[in-house]
């Protein structure tokens, strides 16, 4: 039982690095890079190659995680094989493997940073395969790395990846728009770190709409406007802030 | 050394129940609802009341902890006492006090739920006072509940609150958007919480400008477009979509 992963990136990282502590062979790793291969193939006890051409033709799996637009030219690379080929992109669908005999989706609902070690026995991984045969051999992998597998077809893990924009990206977004607000005032990041936290804490165990505070949710029009005031040097800002109080308040 | 604490909700709650287990004596809780000041009374070892002519006029210290625009009708009530006055407002300046010879602001920047116990000792606590003696006595008496205490005038903690909305008002909003976005295709939201938790702690030891992800930061048209697309039903989402991306977008 041997895997060839294919990319040197934080999420082909992550992957390789949890399937050989989970007792996994990572037969080789390919990247584009020698240097980027040599690093992850170091890491996992694993073989570096840079060309395609070179792909160990008995692996069981092949793990596709590269940017979602070099998955169709990785994929044309490993045409023949005999093993699952998966790849592991929220925005893409099953389709694009579509000329393999067994094909998949190991999609994990996460953000992933170099150097960042993540525990990923709890991260939602979305799966999804071009038989039931394929998606059986599917979740036996991944349930070496993960106990929150959850059934996800092309259409829903779109979705899914959508939310995660709003949740992950969005949100991030906002930390930082707070920290230029806060920088301008000579006041530090530190100051909102707790914060931070406790609101994604909230809603660990709650819905973000049962949670919601703030001027919007209790339609405090002075706090809003002297609020829009202070972001009188943005305009940028002030319509953001406009828009996202806008849709706070249509929750209430 | 006791307090009379005026206020009976989430603010007022964790702020006495903190004070409380640092051994302060709480002499008094009013709320204008002597059921809510009797339940809070009962879990610090006070004495409730409704009527704010009954007010202790002996306490070292008054905690003003009600919303905002009922500050001023309180104040007013406690006219003549000798302690120091205080009120617990980000977006309140301490002028609302300056009929009192020791005022101040003691300013927690976190949000609280009810029945959600939080450990305030690392809470960064905003003060401000209205001289260097009101000063050192607020700072002694939040030393006694945490120990991360800051120096904030009142123009600065307008901009704290201000940046506040942005990353929890807002983001728990953007969770929200999110969940929306799922139920909407029969996904459950505890896909996202890991992934909400993983945002959140990955700025805790950096700044969020360095660890953003996302179709935005990585200026890829293809997918933004998908997902204008998957929003097609609702405007609104779009249009925080593509406003949300514009700002990233300049961050890159």
């Amino acid at each position: 039982m041997k895997i060839v992963c294919l990319g040197s990136g934080n999420v082909a990282t992550h992957l390789a690095v949890a399937f050989r502590k989970a007792g996994i062979e990572i037969a080789q790793v390919w990247s584009r890079n020698m240097v980027h291969a040599a690093e992850l193939a170091t890491a996992v006890d694993s073989t570096p190659i840079d060309d395609l051409g070179a792909v160990d033709q008995s692996a069981y799996m092949y793990l596709i995680a590269v940017k979602d637009d070099a998955i169709e030219s990785v994929a044309a690379a490993l045409k023949g094989v005999n093993g699952l080929v998966v790849h592991t992109s929220g925005a893409t669908s099953i389709e694009v493997l579509k000329e393999f005999k067994n094909s998949g989706v190991l999609y994990p609902l996460q953000t992933f940073s170099k150097g960042k070690v993540l525990d990923l026995t709890k991260c939602p991984f979305c799966l999804e395969a071009n038989s039931a045969a394929a998606y059986l051999i599917l979740e036996k992998t991944a349930s070496a790395i993960s106990s929150a597998l959850h059934k996800v077809d092309s259409a829903q893990r779109k979705t899914l990846h959508l939310a995660a924009v709003f949740a992950c990206n969005f949100s991030n977004h906002l930390y930082h728009l707070a920290n230029t607000i806060l920088a301008a005032n000579n006041l530090q990041f530190d100051l909102l770190r707790p914060l931070i936290m406790e609101t994604a804490l909230k809603v660990q165990d709650d819905l973000p709409v049962r949670v919601q505070t703030g001027p919007a949710i209790r339609n405090d029009e002075s706090t809003m406007n002297d609020h829009i005031k202070l972001l009188s040097g943005s305009p940028e800002l002030q319509e953001l802030y406009e828009s996202l109080s806008k849709s706070i308040k249509k929750t209430g």
